[in-house]
């Protein structure tokens, strides 16, 4: 779906309040595209995000999901709002084993106060790719409240 | 609700299995109690748990809420299975703010294939606590799987 | 969780809006009870309600559970307000079964413009309680828009 | 996605399985189509089905994307298995006004035991589609339990 942003610096101020969330460099998440309405958040593989089985934690998964789909919604938003998220629901699918994974947000229906939003997470493992959870969330607009 | 564990080392068990997330030592949480069908993480916050605003990430709520009712479900699971989440729903209620994050873990509806699992997640401030979100959860036992 | 209704006359407002509802009417549905935070619905299982396997069609236990839910909230909001459900996440416990299904609707956490609250669907088979559904659900004030 | 059934009979068996849906009857459902891992439901919009401001009722889109969903996944299941909803997350994205109501169900992820469905809801009016509601639900295969 096309998206016209509301704010044509869309893209700076996404990159600029992603590098201001702490939890995503202690993870080692990275922003690599941002487009209106859509997000995409690369996470290199480390020992240290695995679970018992040395699988990916699924609350790591669900924190690069709920990063890419909260800025996927928050590149539509006027200049001076931030974002909140309100709730998500994540679905794990598949072993999380890979040497990337990736989170891919995308805005299903943008609002003034609501927006619903998509993220599929998958798990890249020697560039081929793997559909391993996928995400519904809502987000909020807190108009008049710049991201700082 | 008081369950019966089926497995009388349970809390031995939960306990080795949190010490191989190696996700859960990442960001410092610990596992405070274990009961059958109960269990509570904590989580002292830290500078780099954080997103945009300051406030600890909805991820990192999510990662303790997900782990707090895994093991819920698992200190019931007979001891020859292990547990996979299957999918969770996380509304955020009010500012992660304060000193710890306790997520509280509880059964809602044990099964043999599937349990059905509560996670609240607590901000404590100075011995004061917020209830900061609710998790909604569906874990798998994974029968003849041994957890290691 | 005790809570103070902003409009005294919730009770009256509340019984008024859920007699507008057609779909509850279709069903056989009936508002049981509300108190500030709270509603319970109780529904006379009949023949047309199931599902292939005569049970009580899931569908129709989140119509109670998203109604239940959606007045429990609404029983807290000002007077010029309306109620709107944003979204709803149910989970299935147990064959619903019984010759009447009852939700009980409670508020987890009022706000001015987003409430969450939770749903229990018991099955009542001569008397006997079973949980056999459990919604978490968020639910929107609509300010100056009263509920007619 | 393109999916093989491992029933070729599976659309005689959904459309058997869906004609012993009382609670379809009762709203006014119908099948309208059934591919492997889809499934097409569609509701004429009556005035019993709406909640008090007149639109659909939020239970009443969930009772068709269950079902939407729940078939999509039962055309993939072997011919001696059942279906059985876990759970289902829906949100509600725009009035449900129009002259039909359209649940469209897809496989997301199948499997031995469980499988994740997305649906979508329309509302039509005049042949003008808008997306009004949309689901994520989790599904499982009862094996050797013959759905009748």
């Amino acid at each position: 779906m096309q998206f016209v942003p509301s704010n044509p610096a869309f893209e700076a101020r996404v990159r600029d309040s992603f590098a201001r969330q702490a939890a995503m460099r202690l993870i080692g998440a990275q922003l690599v595209e941002c487009l209106p309405g859509h997000c995409t958040i690369e996470l290199p593989v480390r020992a240290d995000l695995t679970q018992q089985h040395g699988l990916v934690h699924g609350g790591i998964i669900g924190m690069i999901g709920d990063s890419a789909g909260g800025y996927a919604a928050f590149s539509l938003m006027p200049a001076d709002a931030s974002v909140l998220t309100v709730e998500y629901k994540l679905n794990l699918l598949a072993p999380a084993r890979g040497d990337h994974m990736v989170a891919v947000g995308t805005v299903i229906k943008p609002g003034r106060t609501l927006s619903v939003v998509r993220a599929d997470i998958f798990a890249r493992d020697q560039g081929r790719a793997t559909l391993v959870a996928t995400m519904q969330q809502t987000v909020m607009t807190m108009q008049g409240k710049k991201d700082e």
